[in-house]
C-alpha cells in the first residue's frame, strides 16, 4: 500500500491534469504515507485474495478506499472539527502545513479516488468498475461517513440512544469497513451469496473495529495511543462503552468475533489472515 | 437545474446510504440551492442540445458538476481560505451554520457528484459514465480547480508571471468550464473531432469568464456583485489584468469571443445559445 500510494501521489501529470501543485502534493503526501495500520485496504485486498484475486488492480481500488479514509482523517483533525495537533506522533496536516493547505488535501484526497476506482486495472468490466466508484461514493458521503461525522458532532454534549449511536457508528466507521470487505469479494467476482457474506463480515468488523476504539478510549494508555485518551469522554460523545459499560462491550466484542469466523467457515484456510484480522481489531491495545 | 437539485438533495435516503442526517442535508441545501448562475450545467446541456442531445440524463450529469462548483465556494469561503461572511447577497454556509459544518457538507457535494455522474440515465453505456466520472475527478482534483486554489493561494502577495497565472487560472476555474463543454459532447455521441472541437470552445469561455472576473474585481460595483469588489487586488492577488491593463484584457475578451463563434460555426443555428454564453460571460456586470 505504501508504494503504491508513494507513486499515486508523484508529481507528475496524468493525462487531464495541467499541474501538480508541489505544496499539495507534499501535504496528500503527509496525509496519505507514513504509517496508519491500513485496516480497509487489508480488508479489501485480503477478501479478494480469498475468493482467488490477488493483482495490482486490487491494490488500486485499495488505494482509493485509502485515500478516503485518509482524507477523512485531515478534515476530522481541522481546528473546526476534532481539533488535533498530533496524529500517529506526527504533527496533523493543518499543523504541519495550515489550515487551507489542509482542506485542500483532504479535498484533493477525496477527489483521486474516485479517478483511482476507475483505473482500467481495477476490474476488466466498466459496469463493475462504475458500480465500486458509485459505491464508494455512497458509503463516504451524505449517507456514510460524512453524515456519519456529522452525527457525531452534534452528539457532543447530548445524550443519545443506543439506536442512535449503532447509526452514528455504522456511518462514521462502519461504512468505509463495510465497503471494503463487499469490494473485495465483488473485485474477485464472488457470487452474490458470498459478496452478501463479506458485506456481512465487513459490518461486524466495524462493529468490533468501534467497540475496541471506545474501550481504548476509555481505558487506554496516552502513550501507547498516540492521541490523548479519554478525549471522547472529555468531549461527552456518546458511546456503546459508557452507555452498556466494559463488561457488556467485551462480551459483545466476544460474539462478534465469534459471529465472523462463523462467516469465513466455508472459505477454510483461505480466510485464516481475515479471521486474524477480526480478532487483532477487536483486541487491539492501540 | 434548480428542481433537479432540490430533487437530488432530499431526506429519503438511496441504495447503500444509512440515514441522511437533517442539518447537513440542510446546508448542502444552502451550498446548492437559492441562486447562482448555473454557467457550468447550462454549458453542459446546451452542448448536448446543440449535438441533439436533451434529457434527464444530461440534467443528472449537470448536476454532479454543479455540485462540484458548489463543494468548491464553500470551501473557498471557509476563514481559513478566502474567509467570505457573504455570497450571492446570503450568508456563507460556515456563517449560516459553523464551520464544521460547512467542511462536511463541502466534503459532501464533492462526493455526491460521483454518486450522480454514475447514475444509469446519464449514458446508456457504462464505460461512458466511468470516463465522465474519471475526467471529472481529474478536472476537480489535485491537478486540476483544487491544484488552483492551491496555486491561488500561494500567489498571495507574490508576483506571478503570465505563464504562472495562465496555469493557475486553466486550473482553478478552466478545468471545470472545459469538462461542461466537452462532457455536453460526450454525453451527445459527438464525433472525437467536435468533442475536441467543444472542449478547445470550453477553454475559451474559461479565459473569458476569468478575464471578466478579474475585470469585474478592478471596476465592479459591490452592489452589483454582492461581495466585496477589489478584494484580489487587497489580497495582492497576481491577476493578468493587473499585469497587462484593462485596454488589453478588453480587447482579449473581443478575441476570446470570435475565436468561440468561429468553432461554432459548423453546428449553425443549434449554437445560437451556446454563442449568446460566451458572449454574456465575456460582457457580464455581475
Amino acid at each position: 500500500m505504501e508504494m503504491a500510494l508513494d507513486r499515486i501521489l508523484g508529481a507528475d501529470t496524468v493525462a487531464g491534469e495541467t499541474e501538480r501543485p508541489a505544496r499539495l502534493v507534499a501535504a496528500m503526501r503527509h496525509a496519505a504515507l507514513g504509517g496508519g495500520k491500513r485496516l480497509r485496504p487489508v480488508l479489501m485486498r485480503e477478501t479478494a485474495r480469498a475468493y482467488g484475486r490477488d493483482d495490482g488492480g486490487v491494490l488500486i481500488a485499495a488505494a482509493a478506499l485509502e485515500c478516503i479514509h485518509c482524507y477523512s482523517l485531515v478534515h476530522d483533525d481541522l481546528p473546526a472539527m476534532d481539533d488535533d495537533d498530533m496524529r500517529r506522533g506526527r504533527p496533523t496536516v493543518h499543523k504541519a502545513y495550515d489550515e487551507a493547505t489542509a482542506i485542500l488535501a483532504g479535498d484533493a484526497l477525496l477527489t483521486l479516488a474516485f479517478d483511482l476506482i476507475a483505473s482500467d486495472t481495477v476490474h476488466a468490466e466498466a459496469a463493475v468498475r462504475l458500480r465500486l466508484s458509485r459505491d464508494l461514493a455512497r458509503a463516504a458521503g451524505l449517507g456514510g461517513m460524512a453524515g456519519g461525522q456529522m452525527l457525531d458532532l452534534e452528539s457532543e454534549h447530548r445524550q443519545r440512544s443506543e439506536a442512535e449511536i449503532r447509526t452514528l457508528q455504522a456511518m462514521k466507521t462502519g461504512a468505509l469497513i463495510r465497503y471494503a470487505t463487499r469490494s473485495g469479494a465483488i473485485l474477485a467476482g464472488a457470487s452474490d451469496e458470498d459478496v452478501a457474506r463479506m458485506t456481512r463480515f465487513g459490518e461486524l468488523v466495524g462493529l468490533a473495529f468501534q467497540l475496541a476504539d471506545d474501550l481504548l478510549d476509555v481505558q487506554g494508555d496516552a502513550a501507547i495511543l498516540g492521541k490523548a485518551a479519554g478525549k471522547d469522554a472529555a468531549a461527552g460523545k456518546a458511546t456503546l462503552v459508557a452507555l452498556k459499560g466494559v463488561d457488556w462491550t467485551r462480551r459483545t466484542l466476544d460474539e462478534l468475533v465469534r459471529e465472523a469466523d462463523g462467516l469465513l467457515a466455508s472459505l477454510g484456510a483461505r480466510a485464516e489472515v481475515l479471521s486474524a484480522i477480526a480478532r487483532y481489531v477487536a483486541d487491539r491495545s492501540a
